[in-house]
């Protein structure tokens, strides 16, 4: 048998705040490290190991990450960072409170931008505040690569190259890997994994910090998945990432 | 300018009980982290950059370069792992605490142990108790290359290779390097980079979390060398490492 684990990065300080975060690099919170330790734990428990990992570039996810893998004590293994895990581009809405954006434009409009497959936020501001261009992490990435907004189906579309070509056939070399990254980004492998719908894929809230486990048989097909964990918790967890986005 | 970072880990668990700590997978302790984190502060005071980053498969290391990293925002670079940057393997001594085995054994056998170029200590128990060779982590490396014991030479003839063929030509690609190590591990770059002699390399004590900056031209011939941080501080510190093995 051969395993996936998705894992989503847990509690950072802009979840805590209700803000747009997408590809602002923010750190953790003190609880989102403990739910990354938690989740090591729990992997360990169930006699999990992995021969590689996989990460974004922005620093909840490495970190979730690294604190998984201490946990389980094998930050030892090879893993490999890339900005087409990255979060969907928030564009013009960075930063901003959740909650006052919804009051602003209305519940509707908020939950169009964070969760209509194919509306996009407005663009970053004209002047390139908060470009990716400027950021030395995205030095080598082609300039017209980088987004300066994106709806999930973009996301989805630079995301699943990444997948398609390095994590998916690496499955044909070792059996276990986990990839550690953002709320759309996985979305993406999941609707390509479960071929879900672009109308249903939005209804999709996976909690933070919590394994999502998919099997394959030998030749990759997939065979089941399921989360990691105590069922209650976990719904409770999704249903607050649902609920983020109401005034 | 080219240039390659040397950094020791920060204080470990063992350190700190002043047991004999070699391949034990040792955590570091608070004071540890704290050290690492204030050696991130500094690089980024300084204004360094790195393109990519190499460590051993030792908790302790690979932590000490993750908080380096995490506190100079740099946590999205490439960081490779090899075995081969592990600290020096201690055979039956690894887990006794130094002083004790000094009391037991007197000062000089010890400071041999510690310190002579080629003398190793006695090898593993025989029943393998505390073999690489059982630990999920070597499964990869052939059998014969694990060692049981290694004296200094030992030890800088298995980190020389990696050296040799990945981290020192890696300077052809790119202007910036860190590598995340162990006491003796580093005593062999240090040793081939300066051309220090076998009798005179056991007198070098490397600080912990202290980053060591080699820069070098175009040509990777060595231009010069030096500590980041307070001379005085990086003595203590220095002395301190050396004056663990006695009665």
């Amino acid at each position: 048998m051969k395993r996936i684990v998705l894992i989503r990065h847990g509690e950072s300080q802009w979840n805590l705040e209700n803000r747009f975060t997408g590809w602002t690099n923010v750190d953790l919170t003190e609880k989102g490290k403990q739910e990354a330790l938690d989740a090591g734990k729990l992997l360990k428990e169930k006699g999990f190991h992995f021969d590689i990992a996989y990460t974004s570039y922005l620093k909840r996810a490495v970190k979730t990450l690294n604190n998984v893998l201490d946990t389980m004590d094998e930050d030892w293994i090879p893993v490999v960072k890339t900005w087409r895990l990255n979060e969907k581009h928030y564009g013009a809405l960075q930063g901003l409170n959740k909650k006052e954006t919804a009051q602003k434009y209305g519940d509707e409009q908020v939950l169009l931008w964070r969760r209509s497959y194919d509306v996009a936020p407005h663009d970053l501001a004209a002047d390139g505040t908060g470009s990716a261009l400027a950021d030395l992490r995205y030095a080598k990435v082609p300039a017209q690569y980088l987004p300066v907004t994106e709806s999930l189906k973009d996301c989805i579309a630079r995301v699943m190259p990444f997948w398609e070509c390095e994590i998916f056939p690496k499955l044909k070399e070792v059996d276990n890997i986990i990839v550690a990254a953002h709320g759309n980004s996985l979305r993406g492998i999941v609707k390509h994994l479960k071929g879900i719908s672009d109308k249903d894929i939005s209804g999709l809230n996976i909690p933070t910090a919590t394994p999502y486990v998919f099997e394959f048989d030998d030749n990759l097909n997939l065979v089941k998945d399921y989360y990691l964990g105590d069922a209650a918790a976990i719904a409770a967890k999704a249903a607050a990432v649902a609920n983020q986005g109401k005034a």
